[in-house]
């Protein structure tokens, strides 16, 4: 009884223990990595964190209508969709840098799930949140290891081409061109005689303006000399409109468009009507009501699908690279996991207050970085721009051309089209072609399919890898196979027949010896082989010799209990041992003499390294 | 157009080259190994493929009756499908041991996949033979290496299970027990009380019986003294008698039963009339006539399902497996795709003349090959054999008891259920038993599930090995780093994060030598890794080396033009550089200071080994 008492004592003991860790201040530090860097907070972050919380919200309003415009949805969802992120990202990221929000690929895959639905694209941010905080939770961040890199770049590029292509229409002023890539190229250059004109050079002017506010940009970056205090002014100001060029673009092209319609003019295609003011906060919509009835909620998950998967590990993808990108650049660390956690919480918070799926944008963690942000509070003064624009300047939006948001669409992703890719490639390694060609072709037709066969190509080729390893075969009288890397189940026929090959059936069976140096990992139907290989050669009285074995693989073989196993430090023993019993073999060919003739070699003789060896004296040789 | 015209004639030309080299006598007896070994066919051949034959077909006979019971097919079947695998197998065959046919496991499979019914039995044998012809056709023999021995032991193993205890019911006299496995076990113990005396009396002897005559074999194949002749006559008639002990068994037990029956004593159930007569020659169904209307090709097809594709594969693995294991045995090679070709042809034979699905038998070839056999021309009297069974005996199998067959096939199956795997895979590979356990288990489910279930598995553990590379990690005032394995993209992640920890973000930066004398492949993702560390490391001033690269990984890095790489041929050399630059980086610590400083130090002058060393001058240090 006692003991029992004792032992009850001790788990209550341990159970507060750990949840007395669990509910730690470095847990919970963890979990909010704000109470890390709001006791450091001062004024000169306030103010650094000021400046850029302001130039990302210049950024990210006009970005907001126009990636609404992508997704398929009305304008306000793309600024619903911009606040959320920077209120949440500032309690829970790890990056100073990165800017949570609408984005032009995730808009995309929100125009291909959520059928242009605001009602499904609300819950699938909700669902998508709920699958990337579960990740975050599990932490199965790392899960994202097994996309490569020509896959995200196949991706990519394919998504830059199909949002690209997608605002030709805007800038030319066609309508009714139909969503579907393929066709929407067939009807854009059918239609192409439709082309209205005051869209198409409001367009290409917008878009001239943006590359070269762009490139004075760069180039203003570049000049360090100490010059007059106007000439600095001067600099700042330029740079100032060239980093808030999406804001000075879209409200010039607003303000041209609201002076023509005031005259009556009715020359561009415009936004037109939104709705007003900021969004209701409330449960994301678990069914809808539609013209044929209820949609309940598992039709709606049924109906997003592939996307319920699709989206949130894309979402998670971008932002972690993202993330990972202006780290390592500004010299500190993010935590994959809690990543997770912020863009989840993120998502479902997002959700309640009729937000889409949203993730890291690069363009605005590019400007919130250069314009040198402190902390992630710079999002606090980013989100509030973002609801006064939505509680004031609504109205304002009905004036903004559609030419002018397609321009910015098309300077923003053009740059994430990446054709010097292929070139690499063919340069670095042809092979991996196949996979950024099967995700880049694949993504034209659906997403999720691009991308899964992109991962399927790049397990194969890996596989491929491990099925055939490189084997470096070089003749000292005897054979010797070096096998370039681990020996695992795909590998083992194509083991097996080399050393047939180069041994057992070559014109007069030969010696081998296997030189596994770089072998670093075995398996059961490996080591299975190696039992049959040894026997077999055993049986034709043909020595078949071990060297370089690595100490864990020469316990999973002793383990075994393998019989006949013979194995040496090095190869030049082994060498030195199987001349002499090749000759034998050669005079008089018995398996048993081989013991009686060379009874001296023991494992123990020839181990003159430092390495220690195990050492056991049950294995026999020839058994 | 004289050169159009040569070209043409060369085209020409080459194309009547290549067809005769296809049409070449070497290309037709690739196609035709018979045409190998019959110029050699001699009259001891002969005498012992006659021997072999005859012995075969005595098992044969009983297996199929007893097999096509666990087909779900009425017996006939089972011998329809065991002859013509004889012929076509001497004409198309590499191995002379194998005989085609009926198994135990093939015939679970065509239970599960072919609803017990003969149209879908038949085609889905010509279904499945046209994919193993195309396989064949294709050379896709390599695919069953990505089947690692634990998943086939647990799916051998299951199946044992599975069909080891579907005879029980037979053992014990009891009906309408359902086919379905956990039905299987609950029914036969719930109905236990109806069990048959006399069922259960013949079929615990008659299992008893084989196993007292295969004991008896085994124990006079060990004997091997000089004994007088009359003991040698003992000797062969009782080995005789051991070989063909099934046949013995089930014609003793069909005597009993006949004469039980004569009496008016129905003490046994029987198999009952069969139909009479050889198998018509006629194109398999392609539709059936059901109560239901006609069920049509695509239907059939859709219903087998799976079915496609775990018949024709797991029928080439059971094939090519103990194809292997007796050529290695007996000193001969087999072309496993050759082989391919062998099965798909006797499968789409075999629906000509109703038979099912058929592979490579163990236990048959195993007599075969014991008995002797010198050509795959025991075939042909094996095939003779079961043809003239079905012309002449098939009235007589009315009396054969299913309690018979059932002990037949009890005793054929329990030797492949492995027990002592689970043993192996503990003391050799742990991680190997979930695979296995996978495969076992799922198997009892769905057959398709539970092997693709343990090949993910497997799969999973082959990439984690690839994702998180083992690394020796040194101290020698550097860091050296070695890693274990090749460098692909599912470990770049976990690289990046080792050269951080050690390296960048140690309390005090250091330098890092990555020792990559284990890497033997590298892909553009990992590559590109190299690039931004190289970078990074350059940033801050931090030398990272790399050192014992291989020629072909060099050759990558070279030609993917990395800024800043530096190389060394052996790791010492590597430490001697960074121990100087190591201490001018504690010392003043600029990166341009590295290159001044050392200027003697280029990757010529550090060659000092045999291998030849790409030297590119235009590679820039800390450029």
């Amino acid at each position: 009884m006692d003991r029992a008492r004792i032992r009850a004592r001790c788990l209550f003991g341990a159970a507060i223990a750990s949840l007395r860790k669990c509910c730690s201040y470095g847990t919970f530090r963890a979990v909010f990595p704000i109470l890390g860097w709001l006791p450091r907070y001062s004024s000169h972050w306030l103010r650094m964190d000021l400046l850029a919380g302001v130039t990302v919200g210049l950024t990210v309003v006009p970005q907001a209508l126009a990636y609404a415009e992508i997704a398929g949805l009305p304008v306000q969802y793309g600024l619903y969709s911009s606040f959320m992120g920077s209120f949440v990202y500032c309690l829970l990221g790890t990056s100073k840098d990165i800017t949570l929000g609408p984005t032009a690929i995730m808009s995309l895959l929100v125009s291909i799930y959520a059928f242009h639905d605001p009602a499904y694209a609300v819950l699938l941010a909700f669902l998508s949140g709920c699958v990337q905080l579960a990740m975050g939770i599990l932490r199965l961040g790392f899960l994202v290891d097994f996309i490569s890199l020509p896959v995200i770049k196949g991706f990519t590029s394919s998504a830059a081409l199909t949002i690209g292509f997608g605002q030709v229409k805007n800038i030319l002023g066609l309508r009714d061109i139909p969503r579907q890539f393929f066709l929407e190229v067939y009807y854009t250059f059918h239609n192409i005689m439709e082309t209205r004109v005051g869209d198409l050079v409001l367009g290409v002017s917008c878009i001239l303006l943006l590359v070269l506010l762009k490139m004075m940009k760069g180039q203003l970056a570049e000049d360090s000399g100490d010059e007059s205090s106007l000439y600095q002014v001067c600099r700042t100001i330029v740079r100032s409109i060239a980093t808030a060029r999406n804001a000075v673009v879209v409200v010039a092209a607003g303000i041209v468009a609201y002076s023509f319609e005031n005259q009556g003019l009715h020359v561009f295609v415009l936004t037109g009507k939104t709705d007003r003011g900021l969004p209701p906060f409330r449960p994301p919509p678990f069914s809808k009501v539609s013209p044929n009835g209820t949609v309940h909620f598992d039709k709606m998950v049924w109906d997003m699908g592939a996307g319920l998967a699709v989206v949130p590990l894309v979402g998670f993808l971008e932002s972690i690279a993202i993330a990972k990108a202006f780290a390592s650049q500004n010299n500190y660390r993010i935590d994959p996991n809690q990543e997770l956690i912020a863009i989840g919480s993120t998502n479902i918070l997002g959700s309640f207050v009729s937000s889409y799926p949203v993730t890291g944008s690069f363009g605005r963690t590019a400007v919130n970085s250069q314009t040198g942000v402190c902390s992630p509070a710079g999002g606090i003064i980013t989100g509030t721009i973002v609801l006064l624009s939505l509680a004031f300047l609504t109205p304002l939006f009905y004036y903004v051309p559609k030419a002018a948001l397609a321009a910015v669409i098309i300077c923003a992703v053009l740059p994430v089209f990446d054709g010097g890719i292929i070139a690499k490639l063919w340069k670095v390694k042809k092979l991996d072609l196949l996979p950024f060609f099967a995700s880049f072709l694949g993504c034209f037709w659906e997403i999720q399919y691009g991308i899964l066969a992109g991962m399927v190509l790049s397990g194969i080729i890996l596989f491929y890898n491990i099925a055939r390893p490189d084997a470096k075969i070089t003749d000292h009288g005897v054979v010797v196979i070096q096998l370039q890397s681990g020996l695992n189940f795909p590998a083992v026929e194509y083991v097996r027949n080399l050393l047939y090959r180069h041994g057992l059936e070559a014109s007069a069976p030969r010696s081998v010896i296997l030189d596994c140096v770089h072998v670093s990992s075995i398996d059961y139907t490996a080591v299975n082989l190696l039992r049959e290989l040894i026997s077999e050669f055993q049986e034709k009285a043909v020595p078949l010799l071990f060297s370089n074995l690595r100490l864990e693989i020469l316990d999973i073989l002793i383990s075994a209990d393998i019989k006949g196993l013979r194995y040496f430090d090095d190869t030049e023993t082994a060498l030195h041992v199987s001349g002499e019993t090749a000759s034998v073999v050669g005079g008089m060919s018995t398996a048993k003499s081989l013991v009686n003739l060379n009874p001296d070699y023991h494992i123990e003789d020839l181990d003159g390294s430092e390495k220690p060896l195990l050492i056991n004296r049950n294995m026999t040789f020839y058994s």
